[in-house]
């Protein structure tokens, strides 16, 4: 492994989140020596973005490109990076030379994406001896300060939903209202009332509903729904409702 | 100036955005050798967060404590410290010897804050001539990046006012209506209906009417209202109007 490609002091750690039918799973990987969890992440290349660094592992962790990511934090206490217990279990496994690297402090930029679980497949990387989902509730103590960062990727991800638009790419392009409902009551973990999340839901005008309905169901086939892309990217700019 | 006590490649720029009297300013600095305007900004030592390096540059440049500050974005574009003319300038200058530190890659954490701009004393560092407010809209090319980075803070801003309350420690403790919307027109750049924002505003809770009215105006008196800090902190964490 060339390290030199990459910039000191710099990492990138990716909170990804998986949903699929009422699921929010987390992708997850396990140290080949400590056998701790730990968030995918990595180092900034010396001719590439932190974006472009955070897009290049999430594509070798999951095989997905265009994926929803966001900046949402830096982290930066000077001595996180000496929580790191994987250090000194390095040194023992004889693993990897370049030890002052891994002991020197790394700001991390946080980012958190957001996937279907269905479509990615986890992929572990150079430490790790397997990568998988976990569900969001049952997810070990995680290295470093890695578990604080999966905390505030979580409460950016339930505040930004209060002002900005979810779902496209984690639902099907034709989807019923109690489907998108779903996805917001497993975001934020609690459930909400069918007809205030409709109103509220139908007031922000990012929904096309469709003429057909949702057939199969033991119910009254539920009309579907599919996203107004241009109201959509709208409201990702200014917000839910338009801003002021 | 030493600069070994500081961290390498790391660098924190301010967007410090100045309040008063239906005026918003922004606070720059003039470079001695280029004349050249610049944000406020700094690096990171050795022992401190980024956020530690951006509340002591602002008491540095301002000589205020306890304001309103927030990480907004990463600025990592691998070229962007190379168009800062000011480094050949330096050269030119002979003011400094350490043109390796100042040539290195450097990703800038950007952070904006909001203050009262008569309760700032604007305060030249090292390599400035002078520091001062500009109206928003006066605003000349700036150095590097930092005209984008100025204007993606503005862009934070305004998306951050759907969703989040503002105006504490910008507006007296007691401040009428007008005075609010005054603020909200300023951040926005537009006009807004006095109708509406008074009752979308009183929808979020986070004001308390005052038994009081201002006096001394040449109409009617109008009352005063105080910010109700408690749920004002809660809309601060879960959004105006409580989220889902």
């Amino acid at each position: 492994m060339d390290l030199s490609v990459y910039m000191n002091s710099v990492s990138v750690d990716c909170v990804v989140f998986g949903f699929n039918n009422g699921l929010m799973k987390v992708l997850l990987l396990k140290m080949k020596y400590t056998h701790e969890w730990t968030l995918p992440g990595g180092f900034v290349r010396k001719e590439e973005t932190v974006e472009s660094a955070a897009t290049r592992i999430l594509k070798e962790r999951t095989g997905l490109d265009n994926i929803f990511l966001k900046q949402f934090r830096v982290f930066s206490e000077p001595e996180r990076s000496k929580m790191n217990p994987a250090v000194s279990d390095l040194v023992a496994s004889g693993a990897n030379p370049d030890l002052d690297w891994f002991a020197q402090r790394f700001i991390s930029i946080g980012f958190y994406a957001l996937v279907d679980f269905t479509k990615a497949v986890p992929t572990p990387d150079y430490f790790s001896e397997k990568a998988e989902w976990r569900n969001i509730d049952e997810v070990d103590p995680l290295i470093i300060d890695h578990s604080l960062i999966l905390q505030k990727a979580l409460n950016t991800l339930r505040l930004q939903i209060s002002y900005q638009p979810i779902g496209y790419n984690l639902l099907p392009d034709k989807f019923t209202m109690p489907e998108l409902q779903k996805l917001y009551e497993t975001i934020l973990g609690k459930k909400l009332d069918r007809r205030n999340f409709q109103r509220r839901m139908l007031s922000f005008n990012i929904l096309n509903k469709l003429p057909e309905t949702k057939k199969g169901g033991a119910h009254k086939a539920p009309f579907l729904y599919e996203f107004n892309l241009e109201n959509y990217k709208k409201a990702l700019e200014n917000g839910l409702g338009g801003g002021w």
